[in-house]
């Protein structure tokens, strides 16, 4: 009884849910209720308020979610620092009440609800959940399916978003019984696989933004300490769990040349083709998200400004490999992208891809790199061991890890992270209007700057006479960084800072016209004015193709919080003399 | 007695004036100065005051005119509309007034004075000036000898400038005599010698901002009624007369290949190569710098938003060229730059010349052609006739006309307009601290777009419900447009504008990667709001890197002016319902 009636406030709930989505297209809410706020609210309206509050807010709450579980974006929305990521994780060992008045049903027969025709069943923690009339709510869509008949553990653990108070109470509505012992054993043997078990050891400096996956930055005051990042401070972007390769076993393949599927081995990969070495600075489209936030909400890594690292590379080049297995005109009339794929997965299997355009791959200057180090060692597993593609100049996201295949297609590559995110979109187009194929997956970033010293909030001594400001500078498509602006009267003055391209008294030579891969740091002392009280510094950068970096942050706005290049602006005290 | 007491008096003058460029930097000022500013301030203080006004204004004076006189400066602070280009060249008609009591010389008497050592006179229109104490005044340096013991008139025909009020002013404080009547005649013979008179026919839709040498642009509310600009009403930017060119004798020299020099005639170039067409757009790096006069004076042409615009373009490229004659890996492994120079030449001899990086020239990918023909026909004489380079993705400068040698080079062109114009600097750089070498010579310009309908202070009508708001976009190095955004509200919310590449029916399919030559035509209709007295229409583009236009003029005002590409702003008024 009280099972069907539940499913009659489901089924209704289902209904409002429906139309809601047709009639309305609201905007994005405030991703804060993932921060447990949604939680409260919900307990604040009571059991009875849940039907008013699915109704207001389930297309929303469609909109919202559907990021964090459609790959990249499962933990997008997240904001969640060290210490929430860590309560999440110990709040996810926690039974849900236990109701011995429910049903006991064996894994034979939730299997056989593995479907909307049949009913979607799943498990959590030895209870049984029908949750069909949640799939066409589920803001990942119908990836849930792909637990129907079975239980929720594997998926939960690759997606941690879903291991938090609201998600449980949510989860806790369509429960219709419990498992019997036997199947518990059962399932106990599969779900204690976690995917993230064996993620590496990480730098206990580093600013952790998710830890499943994990997405960390170093501290933005020691990011511009060394011209070249260490690799255990680089900022560490992945999409699922690492994968463990084995180097023995590894193959790199690679599809569309005329010969047919190659198989390459890690030995062949180092002793066929001449090592290259480059210096070439990584960059996340998302870093700097922060500042967007605090515009409107978007979606997505919380990113500061160390998003960003730099990082000697060494490998075979993308172009010798592609032109030994017999890439030229032939294949060049047709194709157009060549595409990578990641030994990393998700649950269905779909491994992590990207693609970049063709000319970039073979071009005598695109310098892309097949790498198997980091520098001068090779690849830490954060960073793609055995071997992951660095094409320098290009957004982070296409410099696939864990290089599994190389395709040579007329086509993008397909996945989800080069058709429906990372992209760029004006500031007027929100989640219910946003066509992720109007705008062009991004390739090249723009023009950056940040300042690393001083940090917002500090102070600086007016007897000092000056202060010293720090930064880093740098541009996509290898244009070169020509000048960097600063200013501490927040933008009416400026000044020329100095620019450098190695650690002291290690200026590299001028790179190569279009081929400034790696970042600048600059520096520059600029005299207190009289009687400061606060400074407002700001630096903004210039590359070669005379390229600046927009004003203000709220006219580059965008739904996902990438491309955040605003003028940099950080607000110090000064300190009057005693 | 009189020209001894003259020489005492510019002597003192001199004195002031060297030590004040030594001691004093001052900021450049205002160049208002040459719109007859100058003249009325000087007829103001009278005779006497002569010599306080040089020693209060000297070293501004230099550094304000020297702009004026050094090549492409010549005209450049000159912010002339047609009807004071009228005034100046009639004015330029008026004879000095006779003073009978003065010396008489002969030609021989006044060319034996054609050294600072002997001297420095010259004559203009039948008088005699001893000018020896204002050669280290000249604004356009050691120049000014080039005259010494001869005419001005051949000098002062070149460089319009000369032609006003204040200059002639300046001129007679020097004068010492007269020229003989049979000295006279000779002159004439050659000083009729107009080297624009053979100036071709120009549009009379053409906004003229300099007639000699001859700048004019399209009005912008015709810019974006063709996709294809028809040729006359291209904008035009000379920097010299126009040389009249005869095809039959016309040679193409090409330095720097293992072969020695090569000389082709016309039809050589067009029946050994293929030809090419390429449709691109050519923008001046002074575009929009109206724009930042508003700001702060700066030097150069004023330009509105209109030096700009498109037309296809058919040559040989300069790649098939190149290699055709030998450049190959033993070239490149030294050159690193292809210079051009023009045919047109100043009265040194000097031609106009740019240089752009050997890549581009070389790169299948470049595209760059040894044009001769645009948008179907003959070059125009005012394009280039017979050939000129054509080097899309890059700035106009780089577009060398009337081509007549090309230098495959381990360095840059040494022409003025590569080394000390055409070059983005910071806000707080001015002509005391502007070093031209820190800075890189422009090549591919940044981001781009401007509105051409409405006009700034025109109305719409509150009755039509929405404001149908044009423009143009467009961005260097290939770079294709993605977006528009376009405000009515100053640029608080923003709505996308609809894109297109063709004229109407005729969309262009997209370019290969890179290759985005032509500026993007763009159109957007804008509901009302609710009783709005007035709009602040704002465009802002982007492109395939996601590069942005910066917000606003003032963090990117620069002493040349160049470079102006902030979100461009037109006001409106709301007409009410009646």
């Amino acid at each position: 009884m009280q099972h069907l009636k539940h499913c009659q406030g489901l089924a209704s709930i289902f209904l409002i849910r429906s139309q809601s989505s047709r009639i309305s297209k609201s905007i994005i809410p405030s991703l804060s209720v993932w921060d447990g706020h949604l939680s409260s609210r919900w307990r604040s309206t009571g059991g009875h308020g849940r039907q008013k509050y699915f109704s207001d807010r389930l297309p929303k709450f469609r909109f919202a979610l559907a990021g964090l579980l459609v790959g990249t974006g499962a933990v997008l929305a997240y904001r969640l620092h060290q210490g929430k990521v860590e309560w999440a994780a110990s709040s996810a060992q926690l039974p849900v009440t236990q109701t011995s008045a429910l049903p006991v049903y064996t894994l034979e027969e939730v299997t056989k609800h593995c479907s909307l025709d049949n009913g979607v069943w799943v498990t959590y923690k030895g209870e049984v959940y029908d949750i069909t009339a949640f799939v066409a709510m589920h803001p990942g869509g119908d990836k849930i399916l792909l637990a129907a008949g079975g239980s929720l553990e594997p998926y939960w653990a690759l997606y941690a978003v879903h291991e938090q108070d609201h998600v449980f109470e949510i989860l806790s509505e369509y429960k219709i019984g419990v498992l019997n012992t036997e199947s518990i054993k059962k399932q106990e043997s599969v779900n204690t696989l976690d995917p993230y078990s064996a993620e590496p050891t990480r730098h206990p400096a580093l600013r952790i933004n998710s830890l499943k996956p994990f997405n960390a930055e170093p501290p933005s005051s020691i990011l511009s300490d060394n011209y070249i990042t260490p690799s255990v401070i680089f900022f560490k972007r992945n999409h699922l769990p690492v994968p463990r390769v084995d180097p023995e076993t590894y193959r790199l393949e690679i599809e569309g040349l005329p010969g047919g599927v190659v198989s390459l081995t890690l030995n062949e990969l180092k002793s066929c083709f001449p090592k290259h070495t480059i210096t070439a600075t990584l960059q996340c489209a998302g870093n700097r998200r922060s500042e967007m936030n605090t515009v409107k909400q978007v979606k997505g890594l919380n990113w500061g400004i160390a998003a960003i690292s730099n990082a000697t590379w060494s490998g075979a080049l993308l172009r010798d490999v592609l032109l030994h297995y017999g890439f030229g005109p032939e294949v060049a009339a047709k194709a157009q992208h060549v595409q990578f794929e990641g030994l990393d997965k998700d649950v269905t299997g779909t491994a992590y891809g990207a693609s970049i355009p063709l000319n970039k791959a073979v071009s005598e200057d695109g310098d892309v790199l097949l790498a198997y180090e980091m520098n001068g060692e090779d690849l830490p597993p954060d960073h793609g061991y055995p071997v992951r593609v660095v094409v320098p100049g290009i957004v982070g996201a296409r410099n696939v890890k864990w290089l599994g295949k190389i395709v040579v297609s007329e086509e993008e590559s397909k996945s989800h992270w080069q058709q429906n995110d990372y992209k760029g979109f004006s500031p007027g187009t929100d989640w219910d209007t946003v066509d992720f194929k109007s705008a062009p997956a991004i390739q090249e970033l723009p023009i950056q700057s940040a300042i690393t010293h001083p940090a917002e909030g500090t102070s600086v001594d007016a007897s000092d006479g000056e202060v010293t400001v720090k930064g880093y500078a740098w541009s996509g498509g290898g244009r070169e960084v020509v000048r960097v602006d600063v200013s501490i009267d927040g933008g009416k003055t400026w000044h020329v800072a100095k620019l450098r391209t190695g650690d002291k008294g290690q200026q590299a030579p001028p790179p190569p016209p279009g081929k400034a891969w790696a970042w600048t740091l600059w520096e520059i002392d600029v005299p207190l004015p009289h009687r400061a009280q606060e400074l407002e510094i700001v630096c903004k950068a210039v590359d070669s193709s005379y390229n600046m970096q927009p004003d203000t942050v709220a006219p580059i706005w965008n739904l996902r919080g990438v491309l955040s290049n605003a003028w940099h602006r950080v607000k110090v005290k000064v300190n009057e003399d005693l």
